[in-house]
Order: structure tokens, then C-alpha cells, then sequence
């Protein structure tokens, strides 16, 4: 018997959760939707996600897949699981695709957000959303670094070491940074990230920004592809999923 | 001896308190605050604030004073207290002010903000700063119903009964309605604000925003001062107080 395969666009705060991927010793995304669809169809379901975002990562366009026998009309999974699920992951869409849909591998790109408070002091509110980075940054060198690394690149430089994929040249397609007033807003677009890349990028551009490297620079650190000579990895709470292609 | 008097600018995410003020069976802002100065001066200190900010509702510039013998430099107090609050309470300024100088009977009026995501879901993401409402909303038949309010009125139908002000004139200087996409924001300055005041004119202006009402209906409610006649006062945590002027 053919299962059904259910589609889901998925909103969630990753404030309190290990991140997507069902793991030991943290609760997940995964784990607690998968906990949440089970409830519903009675089933062991297995929910396959777009990719695995870090604790404290948030999404706005999570996709994610799982097959059922259950009778239930696509549309109407998104209200049964939302009466089962905590506030902070809600079910924007659900409904039933091609049994070969495959919420990862079939991604085509991605959109990422960061999102940065610009001045001397932390805040206090939005704090689990926002990155708080002190020195003045200068808006027009970060968008000129940023111009370098749009486009088909080996990205190397910018993943953390250990990840298992076969090839780290990827197509940036989106890298802009906005302002208004002190917040500011990086997005980014590509075929696929590398894993940290978008907070990899986010930190180089802020050592652009803040006058440490020269826009220029960019270019070197993309063909030294080392790691060490990109900027750091800034904190989980400023990134967020924006929305994924197929 | 004379006291000095010192002036706090403070932003707190009153998501976790009872509001500002002291009282017996919740956690607030000013018993927060309070035992922070007194962990730094050793002294049994009294903060004044500018207003009561109901459980759950935000401030980015709540401004605050109090009175100490301490000998800590005017700019020093922020560094000091803030190494003693949680992180969802910041001083973003201190420093010395007159002797007479009073947060809230001094105050010349304050600016307040709303919040509201408008579509169809609720949210994950900034739920505990966003009041979630469902309806389309018509922007410009808001701002024509903002309009109305502008100006010295009798606001008696825009207050929950039970404060004991003397007068419930105020003089609205700005009711601003903005939207970015699916997400709007309010901004109201007065001179100054009657008990639930700003919550109980948003939710007028969204029953205007909606259809509910006519936009010349606020003029009728205006005139009538009944309470029963204006829209519902919506949830405490989209409100955030923005800025006091003295």
C-alpha cells in the first residue's frame, strides 16, 4: 500500500529547543512534532525535515515531509497538529504531494535572515531573536563585501569543519544588508549552505563592516579557502529560515 | 543631608513580570530594580517610575529616579545595576538630576507603540512582543479614524474605569498607523495616557480597521465619554512605552 506524503510549512521559535534534529539530550523540533502528528494518526511517524538548524535558530518557512495512512484531508492537518504543538511551533500549511517530494533533497535553495542590533548597549527585548554587536558598522563596505560573495564559489572558507557533503562550491544568488535606525538585516539566498556558512559570512561581513578587513579581502579569504581566515560564527539567535525552494 | 537624585532610562521585556509596580503576588520591574540598586548601595532604596506598565507590556525608554547617598559616579550607576538585573532588564542611562526632579509627575507625555501581525496564522516568532489579529485590515480607513483623535479631547470613553485621575482630558499629539507587509504598528504621543488608554484606542482602531465600525463612529464615541461605546482594550503584549519627554 502506497503511503500518503504530507507537506508542511512549519513557523517556529528555536529559543528553546536543541535545534530541528531529534537528539539525547535536548528537546527538538523534530521530536516534538513528530510527538505532536503521532497523537493525531496514532501512527510512528518520521518526520523529514529541509535541514537541521542549530539550537536557537528560528524559521519562518521550515518545510518539512511525512508519510501517512491516516484519512485525514491534507488542509485539516495543519489545525490537528496545531491543537497538539506548544506556541512557539505552528503549522502555516499542510498538504499532500507527489510520494516522491523529499523536503531535503529536494530543495532547490534556501533564503536565511540574520538579524542585528547595532549599538553600544544589549537589549533587553527581542533578545532571543536578535544579535547585539557593538562597533559602528559601516553599511556600505559590508554591501561591497557581500557583492563578492554572490555568485558560484567554493565556499570553504566559511563552514565549520565536519560536515560530511561531498562539495562546498555553492551559488549565492541573494546577500544584501539592510538598516533602519540601528537594526539591521542581512539575507542571504543560495542553492544550499554549508553547515554555519550564513553565520560564517555574517561574522566576516561585521569585520568588513566594523573596519578589522577590507571589503577586498573577501575575495582572498574565498580562494585561501580556509576557515581560519574568515570571521567568526555569530551566536544562533539572529538567524532565521526565511523560506525554502523547490 | 541632601540626597542625590539619580535618573534611570531603562528598557525591560515585561514578559516574565507583573508589570511595574510592587506588589504582593507577582514579580515586577520595580522590585526587581529596587533590590539590584540595593545590592550596589547598600541602602534600602525607593524607585520612582514614570507610569504603571500593566504585566506584559514592554518599555524601551521607561524613564525612572531615585534617591541615594551613594558616592558611585552619576554614569556609573548603569554599569553597576546592570551587572546586578536579569537579562530582560537594562539600564541604558543614568545620571544626576535636580532634586526635585519626579519621573511621572514631571513627565510632559510619553510615546507609546502597538504592535499587531495581521494575517490569518498566529505566530511563533515575537509572540510575546505582537498581538496576532486575523482580520484584513483597511490601513487607511485606521489612519482616518486616528485622525479623529488628534487633538484635546475628553477621553473617558477610552479608559478602564477605576483610576482615580482627576480629569480624563488628554491632548493626542500623534496617532500614527504604519504597516510592512503583513505587520503593523501604532504609535500614539499624548500629554499623557489614561488607564489602558493606548490598548482601548488600538482596539477601536481595529474594529475601524475591520468594518466593524465607521471611522466617523470614533467621533460619536468620543462624544458619548461611555466606555461600552469604544472597541475592546486588546492584549498587554503588543504595547510597548517608547519614550517620555520631560
Amino acid at each position: 500500500m502506497i503511503m500518503r506524503n504530507i507537506k508542511l510549512l512549519i513557523e517556529y521559535d528555536g529559543t528553546n529547543y536543541g535545534g530541528w534534529q531529534r537528539q539525547k539530550n535536548a528537546v527538538t523540533i523534530q521530536e516534538t512534532l513528530e510527538s505532536s502528528i503521532n497523537n493525531i494518526t496514532k501512527e510512528q511517524i518520521k518526520v523529514t525535515g529541509c535541514s537541521r538548524t542549530d539550537a536557537g535558530v528560528h524559521a519562518k518557512g521550515f518545510i518539512a515531509n511525512f508519510y501517512t495512512n491516516s484519512r485525514i484531508p491534507e488542509n485539516k492537518f495543519k489545525v490537528a497538529i496545531n491543537s497538539q504543538l506548544p506556541k512557539d511551533i505552528i503549522i502555516l500549511d499542510s498538504r499532500e504531494v507527489d510520494v516522491d517530494f523529499h523536503a531535503r533533497y529536494n530543495s532547490k535553495g534556501k533564503t536565511y535572515s540574520y538579524s542585528i542590533l547595532n549599538r553600544n548597549d544589549p537589549m533587553a527585548i527581542g533578545r532571543n531573536y536578535i544579535y547585539h554587536y557593538k562597533l559602528p558598522l559601516d553599511l556600505e563596505a559590508m554591501n561591497q563585501g557581500a557583492s563578492i560573495l554572490i555568485g558560484k564559489h567554493d565556499f570553504a572558507a566559511f563552514r565549520t569543519a565536519g560536515s560530511s557533503v561531498k562539495t562546498s562550491i555553492r551559488t549565492v544568488t541573494q546577500l544584501d544588508v539592510e538598516k533602519d535606525n540601528n537594526f539591521i538585516k542581512i539575507y542571504a539566498t543560495a542553492d544550499g549552505f554549508l553547515y554555519n556558512m550564513v553565520r560564517i559570512i555574517v561574522g566576516t561581513l561585521l569585520e568588513v563592516g566594523s573596519g578589522k578587513i577590507e571589503p577586498s579581502k573577501i575575495k582572498e579569504i574565498l580562494e585561501a579557502k580556509d576557515r581560519s581566515e574568515a570571521g567568526v560564527s555569530v551566536p544562533p539567535q539572529g538567524l532565521c529560515l526565511e523560506k525554502v525552494y523547490y
